[in-house]
C-alpha cells in the first residue's frame, strides 16, 4: 500500500466529513440572526438529537421544542425539548404521536414568533401524521412499489395523504416565521423532496397524483380519495429555507481538503447515481488516462450510487465502489481512489468506506483473493480488510451521501 | 430536440471521425520519409485497403505488397500489391494462405530494404497462421473462453502457437527493417496488444502461458505442447512502431472540434471500458452538477463499453449509453449527450451511435415509449430512431473504439 496517498485519503474524508455535520450546519445557519419573539424548535430526523443540541447553543432560551429520531439516536435531555425516539425506516405510532406534539408546539403562535425547523435524513418515516389509517397507506406503498413506480411517483400521492408533508406543516406554523435548516441526503438537494418538504411548496399537483394512481392501477379508500382532491401549498410566505448540509457541501470541502495536500481538485459531480462497481471503473479509467501528466490530481464525484446485489458477501457501495477501481488502477504508481459513506457507515459494515491503490490487486493475489470473484459474490469488506483497505470513522452523525476520490500524485511526490 | 445542439453533436463527430481516417495516419507516419532500399508492403486488417492504398501514393513505387482484409472490404486493384480477402472474425483457410504470401514475401529481403507493416483492428484474425491444426487452435480459444480466461491470458497462449504473432512477423523480416504503422483498436494503445503484435517485442512468456494451461485445466496435444516451449522475442532491433490512429487521436479531435464550436473541452478518459448505460449515467450527472456554471463545456469520454445483453431489441453500445444518459438530462436545458463508434457502425445497427439531449425524455414520453422498458429490451435503437437521436455516418473505414461527448451550452447560447 502506498501510505502517503492512504493517509491523505484518510484525511480528506475526515475534513470532508467534518464540514457537514449537524452541528456546523445548524451553527452556520444560525450564526449572527436576531429573534424577536419567541423561539420554538422543531427536529426530525437522524441528525435531529445533534442539530437540536446544537441549535439550543446559539439560539435564546426556547419557548418550546419537539426532537423527533430514531430509536437509540437521543443522546440525553436538551433544554427546552420533549425528546422523542420512534420507527425508521417504517413510521409507527410513536413517530405520529411526536409529529402531533411538535403541531400542537407551533398551533396559535404569533407573527413575531419563529419556529426554527431542523430536518434530516429519515425525517420522512419520522415526521408524519396519516391522514387515513396506517394500513391503507402502507398497502398503496408496497402496491406502487410493486408496480414499478419510482419515489418521485410515490411522494407525490403520499404527500397528500398527510399533516406535515408537501408544505402542510409550514401551513400549521402561520402566522409565525419558519426557518428551515435542512441537511440534505437527497441528490440535488431540492427542498420539497428532503422528507417530502414539510415546509416548502409542492410542485406537484391533485392531477399529478391522480394520474400516478391511474397509471399503476392503484384502488383507494374513499377517505383517500377525499385527500387526493386536497390542494398542497404552492408557496409559501414568512418561510426561509438553508440547506446547509448536503452532498455539494462534501464534495467541495474534499476538493478544499485535497487542494491543501497539493492536489488540483476536479470536481466531476455531486449527483452520481450508477452502479457502484462501474462508477468504480470510470474513475479508475479517468485516473489511468491522467496518469504521468506531470499534475496531483483528485477528481471528486459525490452521490450516491447502487449496488445490486447478487452474492451473499459483506460490503457497502463505497466498498464496492472501490474494489471495482482497484481493479483499474492495478500497477498504477501514484494512483488511489477511496469512497465514503458520510454517515460513517457503509453498508451493513464498522467501515465508512474503501481504499485502493496500484498495490492493491497485487497484494490481494498474494492473499490468495480474487477481485473478479469478491464482486461476484458483493464482498468488498473482506477483500479491502484483508489488505488494509477499509476507511473507518465510525458512525459520524451526519447522513449527507457519499463522496468518492480518484487521486493521482505526480511522479517524484511518491 | 435542440437543434443547435445536435448540429455541434454531428460536427464533433465528423471532425473527430476524420482525425483518425486510415489514409490520414498512414500519411502522417510516412511523411518526410526516405527508403534507402526496395520497399515491401504487408497490411492486415480491416483497414487494410485503405492503408494501402494511401501508402502506395506517398512511398516510391513497390518491390511488393501484400494486403488482407476482410470479406467486401476490397475496393479494387492496388499498384504493386496482391490483395486478399480472408475470413472475420473467425480466422479461415483464405486468410492462412495470404499470410503465408506475405512471409514468403519478406523473406531473404537485403538490410537496406523496408518492410512497411500497416495494422489495424481485425488484424489478430486476418493476419495468422497456426503452427498447430486450425482444429485443435479452435478447441483451445473455445476451452479458455468457456472457463472464464480474459483476453490477455487467451493471447499469451496463442501467440506460442501462431508463426506471426507475438513479434515473429519482425523475426521474419530480418534483415529488413519494418515501419509498423498502427491503427489502434486496443485501450490503452499497447502494441503487443493490437492484433497480438506481430511486430512488436512480446511481454509474456513460455512460463506465463504454461500457468494459464494449469490454471484452466487445458489439456494440450505434444504439437501444441512444443509450441508452448518456444520462447517470442523479447526484443526487436531495426523496427520502429508508429501508433497513429487510436481512440486517443479521437479525442484530442473531438475536444478541438468542440473548442471550435466554443465549448471548453474537458478530457475525462481514452480508457473507458465500463457498462455502457452507466457511463451514461455518469455523464448525465457530471452535465447536471456543472449546469448554470456560466461556461460552455464538453466532457470527452473515449474507450469501449460493453453491454449485457438480456432484451431482444436492437442497438449497440453508444446508443445504450445515449439512451441511458438521456434519462439523466431530463428537462436539463442546454445539455446533451452523444456517443459514436468511429468505425460508423454501432452493434447491428446502421447508425454510428446516438444523441440525446434535455428534450429527449418529454418526446420519448410524447410518443408513448419509456427509456426504462428500451433499455430493458436493449432497445436504444428504435427508441432513438422515433426521437431524432441517431446519428448516421455510414461505414467509415476506420476502427479505433469509441468517443462520447457531454455538452453543456452556457445559458444564452442556446
Amino acid at each position: 500500500m502506498n501510505e502517503t496517498l492512504y493517509a491523505h485519503a484518510n484525511e480528506i474524508a475526515r475534513r470532508a466529513i467534518a464540514a457537514v455535520l449537524p452541528d456546523e450546519a445548524v451553527r452556520r445557519a444560525l450564526a449572527g440572526r436576531a429573534f424577536p419573539g419567541g423561539v420554538f424548535l422543531v427536529a426530525a430526523g437522524k441528525a435531529a438529537w445533534r442539530m437540536a443540541d446544537a441549535a439550543v447553543s446559539c439560539l435564546p432560551p426556547l419557548a418550546g421544542g419537539v426532537v423527533i429520531t430514531k430509536d437509540g439516536h437521543a443522546r440525553g435531555p436538551i433544554p427546552g425539548c420533549e425528546c422523542f425516539e420512534a420507527g425508521h425506516p417504517v413510521p409507527d405510532a410513536r413517530g405520529f404521536a411526536a409529529t402531533r406534539r411538535a403541531l400542537s408546539l407551533v398551533s396559535g403562535l404569533a407573527p413575531e414568533d419563529t419556529v426554527v425547523f431542523l430536518l434530516s435524513g429519515g425525517g420522512s418515516a419520522l415526521f408524519e401524521l396519516p391522514l387515513i389509517p396506517g394500513e391503507e397507506l402502507q398497502r398503496i406503498t408496497a402496491h406502487l412499489l410493486a408496480s414499478g413506480a419510482d419515489i418521485g411517483e410515490i411522494n407525490t400521492v403520499r404527500k397528500r395523504l398527510s399533516a406535515v408533508k408537501g408544505g402542510r406543516f409550514a401551513l400549521r406554523c402561520r402566522p409565525a416565521r419558519v426557518l428551515s435548516i435542512l441537511l440534505s441526503d437527497v441528490l440535488g438537494d431540492a427542498p420539497d423532496r428532503i422528507a417530502s418538504g414539510p415546509a416548502y411548496p409542492d410542485p406537484t399537483t391533485c392531477a399529478d397524483a391522480l394520474r400516478v394512481c391511474a397509471r399503476y392501477g392503484l384502488r383507494l379508500s374513499d377517505e383517500a380519495r377525499a385527500c387526493l382532491a386536497q390542494e398542497t401549498p404552492k408557496a409559501l410566505d414568512r418561510v426561509e429555507t438553508r440547506v446547509e448540509g448536503s452532498v455539494s457541501a462534501l464534495c467541495r470541502a474534499a476538493g478544499e481538503a485535497a487542494r491543501a495536500l497539493g492536489y488540483t481538485p476536479v470536481f466531476l459531480t455531486d449527483r452520481l447515481c450508477c452502479q457502484a462497481r462501474e462508477a468504480g471503473s470510470f474513475l479508475a479509467s479517468i485516473l489511468r488516462s491522467h496518469a504521468g501528466g506531470g499534475d496531483s490530481l483528485a477528481f471528486i464525484a459525490g452521490g450516491e450510487t447502487v449496488v445490486r446485489v447478487t452474492g451473499r458477501g459483506l460490503g457497502g457501495r463505497n466498498q464496492e465502489l472501490t474494489l471495482a477501481a482497484a481493479e483499474g488502477i492495478a500497477g498504477l504508481p501514484g494512483a488511489a481512489v477511496f469512497s465514503v459513506g458520510s454517515d460513517g457507515t457503509d453498508g451493513p459494515t464498522d467501515a465508512a468506506g474503501g481504499y485502493a491503490d496500484g498495490d492493491t490487486v497485487p497484494a490481494l493475489a498474494a492473499a490468495g483473493l480474487s477481485i473478479r470473484d469478491a464482486l461476484a459474490d458483493n464482498d468488498a469488506y473482506h477483500a479491502l480488510s484483508r489488505v488494509g483497505g477499509l476507511i473507518v470513522t465510525g458512525p459520524t452523525g451526519t447522513n449527507v451521501n457519499d463522496v468518492a476520490v480518484a487521486l493521482l500524485r505526480k511522479e517524484g511526490c511518491r
